[in-house]
């Protein structure tokens, strides 16, 4: 296995979250980078569906990914091991989420010269991420068919903030009470214009409308 | 369904948790009111595991649980519904941990005359409740096999503070690639002592093992 830049992130110390963010919005608009905030439970299965989505898309966009936990690098080695691209882990030191300018520290750890797409895999965590702009270009999130399809109904802001909301592990759909069209009329109670995607990131099933999103999203944006 | 008492926690203005969570943790004592606090990730399975727990020991204990959510008291109700016992549900208005003077605004709105076992179901998330005590005689977690083996790895806080871990919807271990030993290695090494009982809240099997940790460990803190 390959290594990886682990980067240590500080605690932010500008007092408002939302100006930062804006500013590094407009920051990474006029640099020509597309930033999608990834967002989910633990082992809802982000950096399995990153490494499909990101071996779809390599050929057509430059991408490069920071990987946030607590502690371990253990993900941004597999992404780097499964993809060949940039990747990079964060560490949080504890902390539950990323703000904007925690996520400016990961971008400025990455070489960003060239690079049309920059992911960053949140913390895993279903409060605290919905609550920080990260100064993202696109908020995306997983929820996982075993984690039941009430989640919408127990963690309103981050169905209601997220712009894709990718239903993972379908293939194991029969051994579990999850009912697919209850789940998405749940997720548009909090949010009608988020768009559903089922997804298998185990078998890849589903996985390309999720990165034709995301090349339509990154289109418009431009 | 019946209805359940719902309770808006207000924010803490109490400058030290520690000292509030010994008070309450000493209080409770006096009253012979063992406190278990009981966390893991949305959708792990708190739910079941507590109703297959309680209809284990409510003809031993008198028993009363406090569901706490973001949103929503789907929980508090399937609790009431299914076990007969008293459940209410605590809403921490988007927080997304409970301290000691959140809980005890919980505990302050049960019936306690009587009650041996006092169960808070935290709110689903493996980083900000680890950091806060709420005052409990015992933590318990539940990681469940569809979250992966690495989570001790990843959130070692959680892992580090809690006296059993529950590892739960072991029937779908076929489809899912998780190695029990690893897990319980890599908890043991955020947490030596701290005990692993594998269950399948579904189906019942091995909570009773859960069942006789919880009757052993309020025999010896009497």
């Amino acid at each position: 296995m390959d290594e990886v830049k682990v980067i240590e992130i500080k605690k932010s110390v500008f007092e408002s979250n939302e100006k930062d963010a804006d500013n590094l919005r407009k920051e990474l608009k006029d640099k020509g980078i597309f930033l999608l905030n990834l967002m989910s439970s633990p082992g809802s299965g982000k950096t399995t569906t990153l490494i499909r989505t990101i071996n779809l898309l390599k050929d057509k966009l430059r991408i490069a990914v920071m990987e946030a936990d607590i502690d371990s690098d253990v993900d941004a080695i597999k992404i780097k091991d499964a993809t060949g691209i940039q990747s990079i882990q964060l560490h949080t030191g504890g902390m539950c989420h990323l703000d904007a300018e925690m996520t400016r520290q990961g971008l400025d750890a990455l070489e960003l010269e060239g690079v049309d797409l920059a992911i960053l895999e949140n913390v895993g965590n279903l409060i605290c991420p919905a609550e920080f702009d990260t100064g993202n270009s696109k908020n995306a999130m997983i929820l996982s068919v075993p984690e039941g399809e009430d989640k919408p109904l127990k963690y309103p802001l981050m169905f209601s903030i997220c712009d894709v909301v990718l239903i993972n592990k379908m293939d194991v759909m029969p051994y579990f009470d999850f009912n697919l069209e209850k789940c998405t009329e749940y997720v548009h109670m909090r949010n009608p214009k988020a768009k559903v995607i089922p997804i298998c990131a185990k078998t890849g099933e589903g996985v390309d409308k999720f990165a034709q999103w995301l090349l339509d999203e990154i289109e418009n944006w431009k």
